[in-house]
């Protein structure tokens, strides 16, 4: 059977909190497990240091990051599973494709163009303002990450899809100078990607401040499950579940039949401290052996670095062969 | 007795000529042989990349460059000598400065601004029209190859100066982000570098086409001697030196007393017959058995690559566990 690669990098900026988890961790753990995939999953800690000059931050988050996917399920013997760091090929790579990239190409960067907007809307002389290399060129460092083994598919946010597109641009400039050497790498764009609500009703995210941490203890955990706001209807009056943070996040772990007894109860009118205490339950449930997993492995942290250290080894078996092909076309071999 | 790590690299897109051997390999290689100094020599393959996209153009020059260097005398025990290509670190290194490099700092490098003055000038719509990402970001790539052996002391041309600031200003950066980690390279430019003219009078170099390259044939090398551009006045009449070609490139290679006595035959009106005849035996005693070995060199590409592998593990002894120490403080480090 044709096996499809499939390439995702998580960056290694934060401690992974509830919309992680039900927008990304679940779903490619369970895709990882399909029989005509082949999953290559890396932690981007080369691509965090642009956005973070923090060791500590970027330390402690690769840690909490790894410790998180592999209690959540994921097999590292079904997958390969690396820091992008241990891949010094990568970084080769990179520099070889900078060589055959158009500036230009990177002049239309999204998030370049961002950065240089925002510089115009305040009026700065120079729109270049605060806007570093790493950057300015990380769409190159992404490029390859994904050519360096060859990855088919890759899972994306609409805000990537662009990048993705860069990349089949560079493959194709270096085939057509060097060779066919790259196959062309698709986005693929979850349209059913969960996206759960925070505590403050807006999508879950680190930049508005209001996640829910996926592995706090149990009493934290419920203190901020209590903490999501609601309307201010009493119980026994019926509630609305659309726009209902709870019933959001219920509903990005259940399926139809689940959410439809829990409408009806919204319809019977249950309180509001009732639904949190059954949401608590029902993810607490969910969560609870993995959160004695993560814990056990952020204890461990010497687990952590063999099984970070087994996943380089995989991916090396081909990237260290495929680099001396690519080098070898480009001009750099042994000279014997 | 303190050292002074002196660090130079050669990009490797062409086979050398007179006016290298004159104006850099010759005057490194006696640099090298000081006891104060200890030096870092590397053929700069992935510079040569940016400027070239003929795989064995790439490659044959790196092999007639690493031949050419011994030949002349180099002394692989006594410096470092290795490809920029066999030492990942550098490329890491890159990336680690890329995310702390401001992007206006490679807005203002010289051979990026020539290309978009260029641009300019032909009024073309995209001032970035054919730069490639290699060209806008080698001084970070250069600035990786220093700070990765700490280089003191960068023997450079006048042009290179403003990448050495560049590498103080990215060192200081690290060092100010990071704790001190780096030393800050000065440039050393050598006022007295032989610049010898090439065939037709103008300064030897490979854009004007008028190079003497510097291990042809013996029959070949004689032709080109007698190749260079004169005046037409006959033997017997007195000959001005200042000015002549063949004046000026036996004088790169003599001291006054030997100069002194050539002005007086040409004073003394020697033809150019005889004095084509005489520079060619003069350069061929020179040259002679630097060139056999040369060949033999060029015949034994497993022999160069024996001496590049050593030189490559002498400086990974540096860079391994510099690089290491260089992660950790940005907080790529292992777990445990």
């Amino acid at each position: 059977m044709t096996q499809t690669r499939v390439l995702t990098g998580v960056t290694a900026t934060g401690i992974p909190h509830l919309g992680n988890y039900a927008g990304a961790i679940r779903p490619a753990i369970q895709a990882s497990q399909k029989a005509d995939t082949e999953s290559f999953l890396f932690m981007a800690d080369y691509h965090a240091l642009i956005k973070c000059h923090e060791p500590k931050t970027i330390q402690e988050s690769a840690r909490a990051i790894a410790a998180t996917w592999l209690a959540c399920g994921l097999n590292p013997d079904q997958v390969t599973f690396y820091r992008q760091s241990s891949i010094p090929e990568i970084l080769e790579l990179s520099w070889i494709l900078t060589t055959i990239t158009a500036k230009g190409l990177m002049n239309r960067a999204h998030a370049y163009k961002a950065a240089v907007q925002a510089n115009e809307e305040d009026n700065q002389a120079d729109a270049d303002k605060g806007v570093e290399m790493g950057l300015f060129s990380y769409p190159i460092l992404m490029t390859a990450d994904i050519l360096m083994f060859n990855g088919q598919k890759i899972p994306v946010g609409k805000d990537q899809i662009q990048h993705i597109e860069m990349a089949r641009d560079i493959a194709q400039r270096f085939n057509y100078l060097y060779s066919e050497t790259f196959s062309l790498p698709e986005a693929v764009v979850d349209e059913n990607a969960m996206i759960i609500p925070g505590l403050d009703g807006r999508k879950m995210s680190k930049s508005y401040g209001n996640t829910i941490p996926l592995f706090e203890g149990e009493k934290k955990f419920r203190k901020l499950i209590n903490k999501i706001k609601t309307n201010s209807l009493e119980p026994g009056e019926p509630k609305d579940p659309d726009g209902c943070t709870l019933f959001a996040i219920y509903s990005a772990f259940t399926d139809e039949s689940a959410q439809a007894d829990l409408r009806q109860r919204y319809a019977d009118g249950i309180g509001w401290g009732d639904m949190k205490k059954f949401l608590f339950e029902f993810l607490n449930d969910e969560l609870k052996d993995k959160r004695e997993e993560y814990n056990r492995l952020m204890n461990d942290p010497a687990e952590l670095d063999r099984y970070l250290a087994k996943g380089a080894e995989k991916a090396r078996v081909y990237a260290t062969p495929f680099l001396q092909e690519i080098r070898k076309k480009v001009g750099i071999a042994p000279m014997a």
